[in-house]
């Protein structure tokens, strides 16, 4: 470690889900989307010319921009688009935070905020969730130059509702209020409708789950311009391409494909609802999931135990070993078939 | 401006060529390469199974790294893949310097390197190019944390040998030295051959030049493993998918076409060798340059002039207005067509 820097020595990185090579296992802990993205997307794909690929991508992605503007009604300079949801919270830390500033947010939540407050050395300040994993909303109220809040909240899936964010926004006018949304289709309300109203709301959202592109790495933040012109003040003095080709093109034809958009995303939210009661029946607690994914707890097998037993039937899904939630799983929603296939291993093989 | 960091408030983006949009110009102004990538990475795009999009990209790019350390006959865990080499380069400094460190380029150079520099807070150190634009390797030997060299330079496309290379590296075996290899598959000699020999030795490549895939945004690092890890530790507390998964399978099919890759750069090397025979005689005085890029300086007309001139007639080259280069044009190397509608426009319509 002769050469490495303080932060490459100090840091411990994000630990993402784990993508195992040694057989085929159903998938359902990083939270992905179980249908393919938008068949006119994949067309896209399909039929680029070949001479574009030599070229540079389009750093200002404004292909992909005009059609977010077009689907969410805001305008293009109101949009900044990042390589996954992931580095526009990390440019966002960039642009809106100093050294040593404080930022709040929950002691459960997306274990990515902590590990970014360290890299930019931001002192976070947590605020605890309540006993039944809702949010303190009052608990923002700290001293501090930004609050980040995802909703719905991950991995407990439960949501906040428009008014409750506002009112989070109105007690905090004077700091950054970063709404991470990467879950938001599957059943809660977006804040992009308030951007206009407050202008220390960012809202961040991704083609991760609900579009079915995690393999592109398209994240996207709306907000009033000056914010989204920071960010690309600070994209462009780190790597002004972030997004490529592909990603731009591919992401206009999923994001203007509405209707397949909320056919599938319909379609998880009603597999979660089912699977939820299958759960319910077999002795597992959990909460009101608006995510892609069910929050879970047996009333007398342990998470871990369930993990293991999951992992040696060919099924993946999350376990965080955390204070807190050290009992629970987290399970990403698949098809009907996948979910059903979990539903008969976890009763012919585990509960019993 | 109420909600920026200092960082966003007072730096200065890398300026990076312009793509206009209001006509079809021949591009030789952003170093991309005019012929398309391999046949075969597009076959695997084209071919790619609808299922695999909606899966995250792999983070540990292996795919791709088995292919580069095939064609490099490196081990995988000397290899690093990011976001295109600008990526890559930017992960190097949060990786082996610290706020406040020193690092040393040349005053020409790519001009990135002090935008990263501002960024990181690290203090640069100018050792200036001689007069005819070669390196001062001596003047390197200065009290640094590390050394970043582009090996052809940018934009004079000039290049160190690899024993002057070494002469660097062991002048300064206490420090990190970069080799910023963007262009060394136009003619110069890479430095990957040193990396088992010294520890501090970390080379940089990118797929953006000689492999035709700017779009795609592939850029990687090839050196000794503990360089190599402290890059994955940054990478994976920032954003652990930068590559995607078209980016690495693409990427991996273009690596190992290795007849493609040398029948496309020995065609822009024989047309550079050309163009620069036909500029000689127009009165251009150019470097020797080991790039796909030339670097050109007219002995009657101001390089400014020729640029905006080149430009109404549809030309896009690169200028810089920056001292001691003012009066050179940076022009990318197009196909044999491109080239003599150049070298035809220059004769017909601007030298006269």
């Amino acid at each position: 470690m002769k050469f490495w820097s303080n932060k490459a020595k100090s840091i411990s990185p994000y630990t993402y889900g784990e993508q195992p090579k040694d057989k085929k296992y159903i998938k359902l802990n990083t939270n992905e989307n179980p249908y393919p993205p938008s068949p006119k997307a994949i067309k896209i794909i399909k039929n680029l010319d070949e001479n574009i690929y030599k070229l540079y991508s389009d750093p200002t992605c404004n292909e992909l921009k005009e059609a977010i503007s077009k689907v969410y009604n805001v305008e293009k300079k109101q949009i900044f688009i990042g390589n996954g949801s992931d580095e526009v919270i990390a440019f966002s830390y960039q642009s809106f935070f100093n050294k040593g500033d404080k930022i709040v947010y929950p002691d459960i939540t997306y274990s990515f905020y902590p590990v970014y407050s360290k890299l930019y050395e931001i002192e976070e300040i947590i605020n605890p969730l309540n006993d039944d994993f809702t949010m303190n909303l009052k608990g923002f109220n700290k001293k501090s130059k930004g609050i980040i809040i995802t909703n719905p909240n991950a991995p407990t899936g439960i949501a906040l509702t428009l008014d409750q964010i506002e009112s989070i926004i109105k007690d905090n006018l004077d700091k950054l209020i970063i709404v991470d949304e990467a879950y938001v289709d599957f059943g809660a309300e977006s804040a992009v409708k308030l951007i206009n109203k407050y202008e220390n709301l960012l809202v961040i959202q991704t083609f991760s789950k609900s579009r079915s592109f995690a393999s592109l790495r398209i994240g996207f933040a709306i907000g009033n311009k000056e914010l989204i012109q920071a960010l690309h003040i600070i994209k462009d003095s780190y790597n002004p391409y972030t997004v490529d080709t592909i990603g731009i093109k591919a992401g206009a034809a999923a994001m203007l494909d509405v209707e397949y958009f909320n056919k599938t995303r319909n379609t998880i939210i009603a597999t979660r609802d089912r699977i939820k009661k299958e759960l319910d029946k077999l002795g597992f607690k959990s909460t009101n999931s608006k995510s892609n994914f069910l929050f879970i707890k047996h009333n007398s097998f342990k998470g871990e135990y369930i993990f293991k037993k999951l992992k040696e039937n060919g099924i993946l899904v999350r376990y965080f070993n955390k204070p807190k939630i050290n009992n629970y799983l987290r399970v990403s929603i698949g098809t009907d078939e996948e979910m059903d296939e979990m539903i008969r291993i976890l009763k012919e093989k585990i509960l019993k």
